[in-house]
């Protein structure tokens, strides 16, 4: 892992230090997506299934999956972890409920009401991957608060294995937070279903979800096509930041750092911290736990391009933290709580040494589809409200209208738009007649 | 205005009947946006004072609106419009702040902590245009919540008069609302500059606000670019959809028709009522009205695109407006709030006789930067929360881990993660430890 003082390095150096991979694809990616999108608007069904046939390599018949496939899955599966699937539901489903919008009403004026409600978008569309291996939890993520918003048709989309079967633990877990239907697509082939619709698989308004390459560069083309679909949130790899400070546990510290560097070798992985001693543990710790690991080539492969980065003090890390605004970050320092309020940017922060980022994957109730590669800047995770539409109502009784209709009459006269203007003299001019009547 | 009956139409009919105009650009749009965002990046606040020159006809020594400007504007301005436009920011703010979302703090299990905390977006950037009419109302609509939020910088973007000046109501509003720098800067260049920085120009989080087919395909561009900036929402020509019932007042209907009519040769404009008597003397008025405004060459081009449609009933009515999805939706029919609770999608809706639109454009208190074209179906109106960042945060206690940790383990091995399960393994291990020694 690379070592870095932040006070030795001028501002290119701190600009890279902090540098996120750039993200290369595949010649050729954006056209080849391109077709397919086209292909699946033009061929619907046909397309799927064969794209499916060669992307997924299994030839399916019918693209949902049934009432028996399901009843099979839940028969598969272990006990322990359907319970604990249902139990990192209900503590899902917990947080995200108190966290939920609230509807608003306000008098702004003698007469004037103003609401805002709120309203489920109607149809919502979720992706599942099942690259390296199937993500039950991401469908929990994605299905819990699209239940709560209450969304009139959840479609859930996840590639089939070679045996034309889903994942059983995510068709559980589609099951006990309610999705209604459920497909066995993957890719690109997927999303543009699920944008564009067809004969099985319903138009969604907007999609949700992480994915590979194929997948994410889908999202953004339906997204920027008005009759395509709206999406969560833009794509980038997983990263974690850890400040954590002399008095911190290098074994819990490393196994943090390894738990985001096996989540794929792009994955991002900072230690920030004013300890040369606290780093030399880490990195020994690091080296003996990574050992033991079965995903251990792809956590080298992301350590690889990780940073453990010497700053002066728990301020500075927590500075070059809202700097580079992670998707995790993690404080083993002493009182975190101190700290979180100097916090500015992060997706989801974890505090303390009994706050592994693993329970923030799974269990804690906190959603884990956040933002990264910088977007924490100006975006917020997966939550309620991205499945919802929050409309502002306003009603004005007569004497609302005397008392605000001035205010607008002038404005609209200084915009030069008179037929504003009007809309308001007519309807007041209309009120004094009534009362020079009576 | 075209006059069709709803049930008379088959579903390409219906499609067609709720079809929005298709967004041309002038040719080579997207080319010359691009050339112009590429010059600003390479030559900074050179390139802005050159296309200033080119595009605003203005010659200028510096871009930022100097204290001096700002006094000369409030001493400029008519005493009735200062104080409507304090009037409305009080409004605005008012209800904003009544609709700003709240942190969040609750126990998923006994010692797990799960919170929501909210964070300002930490620079902000407010487009203002100032085409054929400045408009201050944007200013404040964008201000207000900035300033609720509390961005730490808030700049706004303005394009010059042929004078070099900014409109002095655009710079009175900025000043009420607290924006913190005013540039002089318009179209795809103003964009550019606040996305990216220049040494006048901060770079910005996200950019906020209205704007022509150049400044819409310069934040089409930033915001898809991941060293750029974050937007709003997509943007579409402006529009109103109008439910009215037999006892509606035709005036009243025509009114807020023609307001929005006068928007721009885009602006959408339909009618659903399931009284024929209404329709035809809507029209009449419509045509009376229009004669009689300074912007009847606008009204009328948006007018020749517009429709009357004959439904069977309000509920139908209300169908058919949840299909289109209306940026503004007006119910000038008996007991608008019972069918309110139909409403699926819109941007804003208008209740009863005495709500036109215009009081929502200005002074009721909600927003008007909108979802137009369909995204209402998927997109919100702005608010506070289009300004903030919520982070989830996470704190255990070794109870909590020990509640939690089970569940957490197991959908990791599930997940094939497996320095996810050690993260937790690990430190449960640690506690288990410590318990023995005690
Ligand atoms: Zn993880
Ligand atoms: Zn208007």
């Amino acid at each position: 892992m690379k070592r870095l003082v932040w006070n030795a390095l001028d501002e290119a150096g701190r600009e890279a230090a902090l540098a996120r991979p750039v993200q290369t694809h595949a010649v050729g990616l954006n056209e080849v997506v391109r077709r397919i999108v086209a292909e699946v608007r033009r061929h619907g069904d046909k397309a799927l299934l064969r794209f499916t046939a060669s992307y997924d390599r299994c030839e399916l018949e019918r693209l949902d999956v049934t009432p028996d496939e399901f009843k099979e899955a839940e028969a598969a599966l272990d006990p322990t972890l359907k319970a604990a699937i249902r139990e990192a539901a209900g503590r899902i489903d917990a947080f995200h409920r108190a966290a939920a919008p609230a509807a608003v009403a306000v008098e702004t004026a003698p007469g004037v009401r103003v609401e805002r409600v709120l309203r489920p978008i109607n149809r919502v569309g979720l992706y599942v991957p099942a690259g390296s291996a199937p993500l039950p939890s991401t469908a929990l993520m994605l299905g819990v608060p699209a239940r709560i918003a209450g969304c009139a048709e959840v479609v859930l989309c996840s590639p089939a294995r070679a045996d034309g079967r889903c994942d059983p633990a995510v068709l559980y877990a589609a099951r006990v937070v309610g999705v209604h239907r459920v497909f066995k697509l993957g890719g690109a082939q997927a999303i543009a279903a699920m944008a564009y619709g067809t004969a099985s698989v319903p138009r969604c308004d907007k999609l949700f979800g992480p994915g590979n390459a194929w997948v994410t560069e889908a999202k953004v083309q339906v997204s920027t096509d008005p009759r395509g679909a709206a999406i969560d949130m833009p794509a980038g790899p997983s990263e974690v930041l850890v400040v954590a400070d002399a008095l911190a546990e290098p074994a819990f510290v490393a196994a943090d750092l390894l738990s985001q560097a096996e989540h794929g070798l792009d994955s991002q992985v900072l230690l920030v911290s004013p300890s040369d001693a606290l780093l030399d543990a880490v990195a020994e710790e690091v080296e003996r736990q990574c050992a033991a690991l079965p995903r251990a080539g792809i956590a080298l492969g992301a350590l690889a391009h990780s940073r453990l980065i010497r700053v002066d003090s728990v301020a500075q890390a927590i500075e070059v933290s809202n700097r580079y605004a992670p998707e995790h970050l993690i404080l083993q320092v002493a009182e975190p709580r101190v700290w979180l309020a100097q916090v500015e940017c992060a997706g989801s922060v974890f505090l303390g040494a009994w706050t592994p980022e693993s329970v923030g994957d799974y269990a804690s109730g906190s959603n884990h589809v956040l933002p990264t590669y910088g977007y924490a800047r100006s975006h917020s995770g997966v939550s309620v409200a991205s499945f919802q539409k929050q409309i502002s109502v306003q009603e004005l009784t007569p004497e609302g209208l005397r008392a605000i209709g001035p205010c607008t009459a002038t404005l609209a006269a200084a915009e030069q738009l008179d037929a504003h203007r009007r809309a308001v003299t007519l309807r007041l001019a209309a009120l004094d007649a009534e009362v020079s009547l009576a």
